[in-house]
């Protein structure tokens, strides 16, 4: 029998599922990380302490094993810092005004207020949405048209490419290469080189149509722009945005769910049995030893296991975990962020500016995006503002929500100056005033994390700690995943009530 | 009245299209390039000879404009090359056998056998779309988890940038720049090609997590993929297929209709009267002077205006062209090209292949396009092969259908070893060798079309010529509506009957 006549027979017998996992597991190059292989679990009871995706993944792997399950979430939501917010929506920071979501009704528009995009190599977390059947999508990470403050960032990547080659090629023509090299492998370099960068025959740079065009062809032939020279393009504030999305995490093809990032959570705790996952329901103790979680309310719950995956700083300060584990929680480092939405019509996409992102590097904003879906219609959310510089978030963060979108238009319409007349109902996430967040992710310093890691993850009782910021991937679901996966791998070695 | 006010009042009056074209019109960077100013033609009747981009373009202006329009295409189809296949259609080469597209029925599995993406700054065809209501998707042109040969698309780009900016540091440090630069000049110099590169303290590139990962990170770091040697990088076959992206016609974003490129051109007709488009009516004479058209059932159609979008070497071959006419428009240099289609359950996304092009660049396949919508479906059809190299699409195009899977799977199994067995459903399109082609688009050498241009376009009675062969951007769908604006724009000087 032959790969297609199995794969037929799965999915006639059990489904397109089944037919997918058989798939998976005759891929040969398959880059889904492996499970932790639980033992079975039947007639166990399991606590999750949050309901962000290393606790839904724990909790859905856990039910899968045969426990009985039950998620305990602080917040109102599923999904943690996956918030998605959509008309209607209230968002409450610490200390601050409700902020209710103004977008157009029913429209379908949303904003994906924490995280936004997944790789194509975050094969965990992709692995859940193919199975659980979330709508994926393209995410445009980088667009050519969008613009670093007052360029075109095609042009700002074209011309870097250009400068760098013809230096390279002066670099070859004096016999600057680290071993000799015929006249036959310089003539191949040197060809190399001009296509890199665009470069005449005589290995210089004088422009490209890849920097886009100063007039688009048509009937007559387009007219180039004219390229930056070499010490405008020397300005740290153009390169170091230039080429952000060459960075394996941000590099294409990057994808986000249809309709909104919170789509993951949901699917997750839809695979869970009913009454599962209980919202609104903070944890104020927790005895390891016993696996006793205590609730505001007074109440009790008790579990074989217990996995933990709030963030650092909100586990650093619940009572009953051991000094050595407060200290080490309370050291994690954290690192703030935030985000602003806007609704307006999309005025964006007559420039060319289907998705992707411009930057505005000496302004407060960073980065404003435009959304990759949805085209043509005619209105749209842009992200408006993310920051992630420390001393600019938290001086964004201390304003009042109308301040933030004063400040954040003021700064846009340097880009955009229609944006003011036409943007409405803006909305704004401060990530390091969010109650149950405290801070957008764990920002550990070369080699800090595995130094921690042990006395992090160190047994206690019954108690598993699981998180995105444990992993080598803070601030991303597939670091969540991976978490959740290796704190699942250690169900085998405690934990279990006779 | 602000723009805002402005914009809610024409959407409340006139519906959203009316206040996207207001919004496109208060836009100050609006890249649409302007469309001719049709006199009024009321009364006048229009004949336009194609039913591809151009014609139909043609058709809806002149129709716009007052005229009665009459659109006669020989071929069973709408839209020209733009040919989208699906299960059931049939594929009828000069010469070949019929195929039948076998993809599995109501699947939503469709093929873009012509063009496949739109550059976001095709403003015109992008226009269209927008007014019209053709819905758009992501088309996903570079893919980093894609292949070239034996290396993954990131790697080698990331490769490349490295070892070209050791190089470029190297002539920096030897003093080389064309003119003097200060000490800090040199180090904002250096700190840039670092980060272009990311080369080390010292300035050398040993490896980067850009290039992709050997081992992805998780709870552990991730570990890097060894760098390519210098030597492997000069190798035209890998530099070439690297950076073909950084085309400014293939460059991030790119579009493609949801459902099919042909959904353009079904809007288009849509937004005609009935009974405008004549199918299977091919044109077999042409009398300019008068405006009449001879069909091939002998009867004919007389216009006040004649707007021929045939291609060159069809228009050619028409009886009633002056032979200076015919003589240019046959020396229009053509090229070929061909496309192969398969359908297969979804594999390679287990491999990130979300959307991008693979390359073969020693195969006669030479790409390989994995699907940008529909992710996590069971069944993707996949480009297999997509080839324009003339020497190589002969050889391809003069094999049997069955000839073509059978190489093309041959070769695609070099990187997809899982795919013969998993492949169904092969059909494919040699552009030279369709009816009402002839060739994959008009490939003129420099300088060429502007001096062809005049003969081809002179007036001549009531003919004016269109198509993208005539136009600085001949195989793009933008090319044809640039051509039909161009032929619009005559309309005033010449062709209108008293």
């Amino acid at each position: 029998m032959n790969r297609r006549a199995l794969l037929q027979g799965v999915a006639a017998a059990a489904g397109t599922g089944a037919a997918l996992a058989v798939l998976g597991a005759l891929s040969p190059a398959a880059a889904m990380p492996p499970r932790p292989a639980l033992p079975r679990l039947d007639g166990k009871r399991a606590l999750v302490l949050g309901a962000g995706i290393a606790g839904l993944v724990s909790a859905l792997e856990l039910h899968r094993a045969g426990a009985e399950v039950l998620v305990l979430e602080a917040s109102p939501r599923l999904g943690g810092r996956s918030l998605t917010l959509r008309a209607g929506d209230v968002v409450r920071e610490d200390g601050g005004p409700a902020q209710t979501v103004a977008f157009t009704r029913d429209s379908g528009l949303y904003f994906n207020a924490g995280p936004a995009r997944i790789p194509h190599h975050h094969q965990g977390i992709l692995g859940y949405c193919r199975e659980l059947g979330v709508r994926l999508e393209v995410l445009v990470n980088e667009n050519r048209a969008a613009r670093i403050q007052d360029h075109a960032l095609g042009q700002v990547k074209a011309d870097l490419r250009g400068v760098v080659a013809e230096l390279a090629t002066k670099a070859l023509g004096a016999g600057l290469l680290d071993a000799p090299v015929t006249d036959a492998e310089r003539e191949r370099l040197r060809a190399m080189l001009r296509n890199f960068g665009a470069l005449d025959r005589q290995g210089r740079y004088r422009g490209t149509s890849r920097a886009g065009w100063a007039e688009t062809p048509g009937m007559t032939e387009g007219r180039r722009r004219e390229p930056l020279s070499l010490a405008a393009l020397s300005d740290p504030s153009l390169w170091a945005s230039a080429d952000f999305a060459e960075g394996v995490n941000y590099a294409a093809t990057m994808l986000a769910p249809v309709g909104g990032m919170d789509r993951i959570a949901a699917a997750l705790a839809a695979a869970l049995p009913p009454f599962a996952v209980r919202l609104t329901t903070p944890v104020t103790g927790i005895d390891p030893a016993q696996g006793i979680v205590r609730l505001a309310d007074g109440r009790t719950e008790q579990g074989d296991i217990v996995i933990a995956t709030l963030p650092a700083p909100i586990l650093a300060a619940l009572p009953g975990l051991s000094p050595e584990r407060r200290d080490a929680l309370a050291a994690v480092p954290q690192a703030p962020s935030a985000k602003l939405a806007i609704e307006a019509p999309r005025f964006w996409e007559w420039q060319g500016l289907y998705g992707g992102i411009s930057w505005l590097p000496g302004k407060t904003v960073t980065q404003a995006w435009y959304p990759s879906h949805g085209f043509h219609a005619v209105r749209g959310v842009m992200v408006g503002a993310y920051i992630w510089e420390e001393e600019k978030v938290l001086r964004f963060a201390a304003l009042p929500p109308e301040q933030r979108a004063d400040l954040a238009l003021g700064e846009l319409a340097t880009i955009h100056p229609e944006l003011p007349d036409l943007a409405r109902a803006p909305v704004s996430v401060a990530w390091n005033r969010m109650p149950w967040a405290r801070a957008a992710w764990a920002e550990w310093p070369p080699g800090a994390r595995e130094a921690a890691l042990p006395r992090l993850t160190a047994p206690e009782g019954r108690l598993i700690l699981a998180g995105d910021w444990l992993s080598a991937l803070p601030g991303w679901q597939e670091g969540a995943v991976a978490s959740a996966w290796a704190g699942l791998g250690k169900v085998g070695e405690q934990g279990l009530r006779p």
